[in-house]
């Protein structure tokens, strides 16, 4: 192992706007030796992520701003390659942040162990069963404290977390109205994943098919996206409604800053509340979470899509702009193919 | 009282921006005559809110527009001079939604009766006794969910809702920090209503201010203004904050529409809420907060302050544009004075 070449890919410099090629720079180094109590991992999967722009910048925010020079953080899945605490054994298969690189050396902490199957494969364990599936039901649940009946809206709807919250409000006994862009993305939300309706927000004026859709209002927002759809969606609440903030991605890469949404005094309009959140501030919780999603999951009653790009490491830079171009359905994942 | 004549302010064209004196038409007709079951109320004080600007424009919101040629909507106070219902006597002082007007004939429903007496002047059942009380009130301690020993910022401080907030708060046991427009009405939040700090948005910086006077974070932010005050005042958030949105005063008369807030993601870094509410949807429970704060009044714990301009509804254009310019410290009133 320590003949072999760990490659990485490293935050060279802050991005504005979208991040080309010049911020970052690819290394690579020897794989690192276990410290004591310590284990390396290979690194089989990265997860793409929205919120890895935010962690792009400079600036407080939830998690501290990537370093310039050093690896970008990722979430990912890898097998256990030597280890020097009980806790893992060489083999296992672990998720956690592992970076965009091949293989790192790290304490146990914040690592889990899964174990996938013929019928569940290691990329589900960052999607449905990962973070995504945990960001989908304790914002949908617990922030959005939805209830039977009502009307939920989300945007981002084929996406990762989108389409997750979909479903759970679905099994929830809601009426689901998901936005996405393209024909081939509303399809799948209806026809495959059990949404009642779906807007197309690149050919369909949002606000007013919120209208014909969700006539007595919406009930939850759970917003991915930010910007217009947040301001349209705001327009059309229904009393007491919950805004889920999940996420802003048509807002990440303007160069003009973030909007801010406009119709905020909707807020005041309907009485409602707009509400951020963080999964990691539910960590006691993905047990129970994670066995519920599981159980589902083996029932039919929701389904996981990833979209698996092969590649290497190197390739994390084109990958991640897919993103943010909505050319994803499902959970965006890079899955390397290694030396 | 059949010869006598009721001068009248309508809406005559909905106003882009400040409204100028063109969106306005003044009145006569002959006082009216009670219908079965109704009063006249003799106008002697008219409330004069930030929230009348909304009104005057066109679209859905919490109450419904008021229309063009319709005499302008406003809360007052005033006397029974003529009644065919038993709820209400001739001499009867009441306050409810009156009219820029100097009589109005009306229904029962909505008015309340109060007693004016040598400690407690009539104008004050606009102000702390009245809906802008309940308007602190409710907004402070069940939106904002105010605990013991938060930090409190306030908006519009020195205002009608925003005075009465900051004491509220200092009752409650909350630091509280006003922002407020000018030195003298800093002073007066410090010196005379107890505010722990006051900053002065006119010539300080407010998010450098708010950074030294809550380095912890804010709790609880009443938003009476919108616009950058409340973007930054959302950069310097307490993990699991509250943002209660009573109004947007600095944003009402914007010719591009509304500003909305850059910073809402901040929503999501500090786990925060930001909240809408109408005093309106509290009517049940009125009467207890009105006891509570008439006690804390005889106490000497609270002060309400009232900004009384003596002048006919002739006036009322050019004083409601002094809550806009900021003119007012505490509640601007209209006295009538009656031919």
């Amino acid at each position: 192992m320590g003949n072999d070449i760990n490659r990485q890919v490293r935050l060279a410099a802050r991005p504005t706007g979208t991040p080309g090629p010049e911020v970052w720079e690819h290394t690579s180094e020897a794989v690192p030796e276990p410290g004591e109590g310590r284990l390396v991992v290979r690194v089989s999967h990265v997860s793409l992520d929205p919120a890895m722009r935010g962690w792009m910048n400079e600036g407080k925010s939830y998690a501290p701003p990537v370093e310039i020079g050093a690896v970008m953080r990722a979430l990912g899945l890898g097998e256990v390659v030597a280890s020097n605490t009980p806790d893992f054994a060489v083999g296992d298969t672990v998720t956690g942040v592992l970076g965009v690189q091949e293989y790192v050396e790290t304490g146990p902490q914040g690592l889990q162990k899964v174990q996938p199957t013929a019928e569940v494969p290691p990329e589900r364990y960052l999607a449905l069963l990962g973070m995504t599936g945990m960001t989908a039901y304790f914002g949908l649940f617990d922030v959005g404290a939805l209830a039977e009946g009502e009307t939920v809206v989300v945007s981002g709807a084929a996406g990762a977390v989108g389409s997750v919250v979909g479903q759970l409000a679905k099994i929830r006994g809601a009426r689901v109205i998901g936005i996405a862009g393209g024909p081939e993305k509303c399809s799948w939300i209806v026809d495959e994943l059990g949404f009642d309706a779906a807007i197309d927000y690149r050919t369909e004026k949002v606000s007013q098919r919120l209208k014909e859709l969700a006539p007595d209002g919406v009930d939850v927002y759970f917003d991915n996206v930010g910007g217009e759809i947040l301001d349209a969606v705001l327009a059309r609440l229904a009393m007491h409604a919950r805004v889920v903030i999940c996420g802003a991605i048509s807002q990440y890469n303007a160069e003009a800053g973030m909007a801010g949404p406009k119709n905020y005094m909707n807020l005041l309009v309907y009485r409602a509340r707009m509400e951020g959140f963080l999964v990691g501030d539910y960590v006691s919780r993905w047990g129970e979470a994670g066995a519920e999603l599981a159980g589902w999951l083996a029932e039919g009653r929701i389904h996981s899509r990833e979209d698996v790009v092969d590649g290497t490491v190197d390739d994390f830079p084109d990958v991640l702009l897919r993103l943010f171009r909505g050319e994803n359905t499902g959970k965006l994942v890079l899955r390397l193919q290694q030396a």
